[in-house]
């Protein structure tokens, strides 16, 4: 299947990663979309293919169009899209939150392919463990996506729209919600003049444990116990901060809730 | 130093691994307390030492007291402990909530030993990675405990009250709540018969981001965005779970306020 055409619309984080890859693994990414002209051009360099930077220049011949763009583009950058290209090419969007059916009055061959990571540009992530959840309506083509994921990470999942989305808000729990409780913690620290570092073990040990257990039986602290001297202490040492004492005690109240 | 008499009360997770460590690196645990006959017993068999199950029995010939309890105890054992042993013995504690203030009116040597990780009976600790947290009023003693500390882990810090009780709120933030978000994310995924396993190179992708960037640059995600549409959605996905809503929007809003 290596020799499909790919036409790639979006070089953010997400665009730009798996741009990569599938050039990577032998994949024809022949032309790359950028709103900016630099960024079109700076991908294309490294995957071998063509920058544009104005979709009215999109190639008719792709065999697959993935949309690695923002949620609220997808919409508008299809319906575009539908009167450029060929009515029997597969399109794909690579969004976690907006449902298959954003394609389904432009398009006759659609479906999702998810890549479930926090990308960042800093540093190359390894494919081999990230899940792709792949969709689609009709069977050819989630056959067809389902071998096209395979090729990039062999961790491949059939989700529906219902199941793409609640994955989505948990992986907003698991992860934006995580990484600002990170960014708390270094405030709270960087008062005393202390270095996130010394935190940095209990983080990693932290986001480990789950590997092997389930996290209802691995949680600790004051909470857990009902210490509410330790509790009302803490909330003392973040008066200076009332949306974080707010978020200490509606988080302590929760686990309290499925604690007691 | 590895001469010295050391005496451990409590047999909970941290006694449990810190009696095991200072046994493995050679030091001399004459005696285990435990309030629970059969607990004192087993750690006592794996660190050659005695077990007592009644403070009445507590052998003078310590030269270390170490505390290992729960923090609203370690008040009344400090005082009961007072009438039993020799003042002139080096007592500390292994709490990040309770002041060094608490040995004060009783012991004339005192100070605190503070491992600051998360520790489970199922799974032995790598002390090499654990910081220990170090304080006590003598010069003389804060070098010992230093000294003592070492052994156990190179990373050894000297905090006051104030830092090490800061130091976890902090932890609080970034371990025990950040696991009952990994508790929410799985009760959301269970809702749809989504297995856990989907989430952890996410989980592990964004603890180990933070060791080299600061979270403030790792943050990504609905919320930084403003993706109003996106946080819409999944409020409406969180409808069942009022207090799960609270969460999503008091942490989405404290992720706006700091990145406006």
């Amino acid at each position: 299947m290596n020799h499909i055409k790919i036409v790639l619309i979006g070089s953010g984080r997400v665009g730009f990663h798996l741009g990569n890859k599938l050039h990577e693994v032998g994949f024809n990414v022949i032309q790359v979309f950028s709103r900016q002209k630099k960024k079109a051009k700076e991908l294309a360099q490294l995957i071998d293919s063509k920058p544009i930077n104005n979709l009215s220049k999109i190639s008719k011949e792709g065999d697959l169009y993935i949309l690695a763009i923002s949620d609220n583009a997808i919409s508008k950058v299809s319906k575009t899209l539908s009167k450029l290209i060929k009515k029997n090419a597969l399109i794909v969007h690579t969004s976690g939150a907006t449902p298959i059916s954003v394609f389904e009055k432009h398009f006759k061959r659609f479906g999702i392919l998810y890549p479930l990571q926090t990308f960042s540009f800093e540093k190359k992530p390894d494919f081999s463990k990230i899940p792709i959840c792949i969709d689609s309506q009709k069977k050819k083509d989630l056959n067809f996506l389902k071998k096209l994921a395979l090729k990039i990470s062999p961790n491949v999942h059939h989700l529906s729209d219902l199941q793409r989305s609640k994955l989505h808000v948990s992986a907003v729990f698991v992860n934006n919600f995580v990484n600002h409780l990170y960014f708390i913690g270094k405030k709270i620290l960087d008062e005393e003049n202390i270095s996130l570092n010394i935190l940095k073990p209990l983080i990693i040990e932290t986001s480990e444990k789950i590997l092997e257990n389930d996290p209802i039986n691995m949680q600790t602290g004051p909470a857990i116990r009902k210490d509410t001297e330790t509790i009302k202490s803490h909330l003392v040492h973040l008066e200076k901060n009332p949306e974080l004492q707010e978020i200490y005690q509606i988080i302590t109240q929760s686990i309290q809730k499925y604690h007691s």
